[in-house]
């Protein structure tokens, strides 16, 4: 992808106000694939939903009460409208970590017998590993892990090559969070169901970087999390077909998802009730909603070719340091993870730091995909909606300065 | 309780953006039960934490993410200190809810067996039921539910004699939250222990109105949440004995809970990370923090006998209206549940809210009491810190024009 000249960026670095230091000088965040910064929209939502209209939901017969009930319904159908699904079928869950645990138990403990198989591939962040071996040790499954390309994206034919009658559950990144490769989802979809397993998408890097659409990728459950998508911490959503979450039975109960409860017996409500037991994050569920409308007020089409600009500029910039090797394909979706020759990305880290640069480094909740590219770590640098070419120079010339101080 | 003098009242309200109505006249909230309105300070901490505070915790090497999770770390002691726990043996979950959910699974599912019983009692909130319902059928284990006094609270006399040694559980509230009976926890945990069974307490309703210490209750796991603890939803605390969370298998699996990840074999952190799978909750634990500053500034025992007043005097004006059958003990902490002749509660509450008086009716997520009481709802006044005596009037004021009404 050529570089796209500046005037393609966009400019809404002063909508956030987590983007200055304590000093007031600016802040070079490049750790958007950690967390996104939240602008000013969603924490003043935030605290509306705290201050002048907090009232619980669902239970009130008071006005304000009914009111924020229709704002997080509301919400519910922005986040399923988000993703091209329907509100009856979007569970608001703490997080994609507990979309995925919640499909894993649920569906999988109903579903899952001895011989059956899962079939992950080798770049999952752990959330989309941990709970598929939970459940593959209680139910006595098996997994196994597809391979990636060359250029570090999950290698579909290779994929399809060892897919079986006996895999009931495909569960893929749909954007993955160290390399920034984009998933062919919808032929990933093709490709579980010719043997008639499900597909589960981790969308938690999709939905901030591309359009999504569940209906055209034809995948059976999607997940995401609010606070990677310039929304809160504690809420994301897991949408599944109707007919798939109809079948599945509770997972965590209490108030709110039942129907009627008797020590003799309890029925349940229909979903997405149903998997929502307990008072919800009610202030969550507003606040990704004034994320999603901020979002949308953009464009994710915007923002996409915004971060495949700020990610090209990265990468020549980055060819242009010796030392420096960059993982990844080059059409990477905002996330570029690079090494250092002989420094440990966690001194890069420090040193960026220290000219107000923030990337991570680590193992990125994804150690397969590390023993794979045979490193213990990589630095990462990811891009947001506020990003600009001035935070790639600042990366430049931070890491001309560690190139100094360990060369 | 005598009537306590009105300057022994609390004024707090001046603090609480929420207590007002869109015209700007007092609301009078009397759903506190349900949700607490939130002090400024609580509103401002979070705004802080997803403003110029705002990063990740636990993985950033750069100074902001550093101080995030020094300030995470903090709310977890606080957490853990304000109900007299240490920080390694408290757990943030999503609310008591979760917390519930947690045990019942994780040391349910590895501790219970055919012919094991659990003790409930009949006053227990839904998700002190239902979870313990849905690993009963899992188990093989079997539910007991131990009955109530004439006056509404766990007869304990009565689950003393019901407890056997194949009872490995008894999990009750702290404090109703329809009647405000409060248990008498330490010989709960004491009847507990005698067969060798474990005690958790649904602190839900009792951490904002009671002071509490898990060492003194020699309770083994203690629940509560955070948005009835006047702070943020979706975030509660699980407090279980350190010897027992050691012991438990994960339940969600995830980033942050690992130890080491390998398609082959996953090694899990220690309590409390092995429970907290994913990106926290990070804004929510700095607004527990900022609402356990707020409660201690004040002191529990004061809110305690603010509200004790406070029910003392509504008690009383009740007592006054012919129609009206007060529930529950003299001794409620901060929770009146009443009903009218001839008059369903919803209808109580739909006229009190023309008035500007917030309470709730139905069944309060507590079937099987309602059932006990021989009613299908409740009408339920709850007290909190900013609640005053113009609210009790303006109840009773309401509940005469309701009589007026139906009269």
């Amino acid at each position: 992808m050529a570089t796209l000249a500046p005037a393609r960026l966009l400019d809404h670095r002063a909508d956030f106000p987590g983007l200055v230091t304590a000093d007031g000088a600016p802040w070079h965040y490049l750790d958007t694939a950690a967390t996104a910064q939240k602008p000013r929209a969603v924490i003043d939502a935030i605290a509306r939903a705290y201050g002048p209209d907090y009232a619980t939901v669902h239970r009130g017969v008071y006005a304000r009460s009914a009111d924020m009930t229709i704002a997080y319904e509301n919400a519910r159908s922005k986040a399923a409208r988000f993703i091209g699904g329907r509100e009856e079928e979007t569970v608001f869950v703490r997080g994609a970590t507990e979309g995925i645990n919640l499909v894993a138990h649920s569906w999988g403990m109903a579903n899952l017998k001895p011989g059956d198989r899962i079939m992950l591939s080798q770049l999952e962040h752990h959330s989309n590993i941990v709970p598929w071996q939970l459940v593959a040790e209680r139910t006595g499954a098996e997994i196994d892990v597809a391979p990636l390309t060359e250029d570090g994206r999950i290698d579909l034919d290779a994929l399809a090559s060892m897919l079986t009658e006996r895999h009931k559950m495909v569960a893929l990144a749909h954007v993955s969070n160290v390399l920034g490769s984009v998933l062919d989802a919808r032929r990933a979809a093709d490709i579980a169901h010719s043997v008639g397993a499900l597909l589960l998408l981790d969308g938690c890097q999709a939905v901030p970087r591309l359009p999504v659409d569940v209906a055209a990728l034809d995948c059976d459950f999607y997940v995401y999390s609010a606070h990677k998508l310039y929304g809160p911490t504690g809420i994301g959503v897991l949408w599944g077909r109707a007919a798939l979450l109809e079948a599945m039975p509770p997972w965590q109960g209490g108030g709110a998802m039942i129907d009627r409860v008797t020590f003799a017996r309890t029925t349940f409500a229909p979903p997405p009730q149903r998997f929502e037991a307990g008072t919800p994050h009610i202030a969550g569920a507003v606040g990704l909603a004034a994320a999603i409308d901020y979002v949308e007020a953009i464009g994710v089409e915007a923002i996409h070719a915004h971060e495949c600009a700020l990610v090209a500029e990265a990468q020549e910039a980055l060819a242009g340091i010796n030392a420096i090797q960059v993982f990844g394909p080059k059409d990477s979706a905002g996330i570029l993870s690079f090494a250092m020759q002989g420094v440990h990305p966690h001194d890069i880290g420090t040193i960026l730091d220290e000219a107000n640069v923030a990337i991570r480094a680590g193992h990125h909740c994804a150690q397969p995909l590390m023993d794979h590219l045979g490193v213990p770590a990589t630095a990462r640098a990811s891009f947001g909606v506020y990003s600009n070419s001035d935070d790639v120079e600042a990366l430049v010339r931070g890491l001309d300065r560690v190139r100094r101080i360990f060369g």
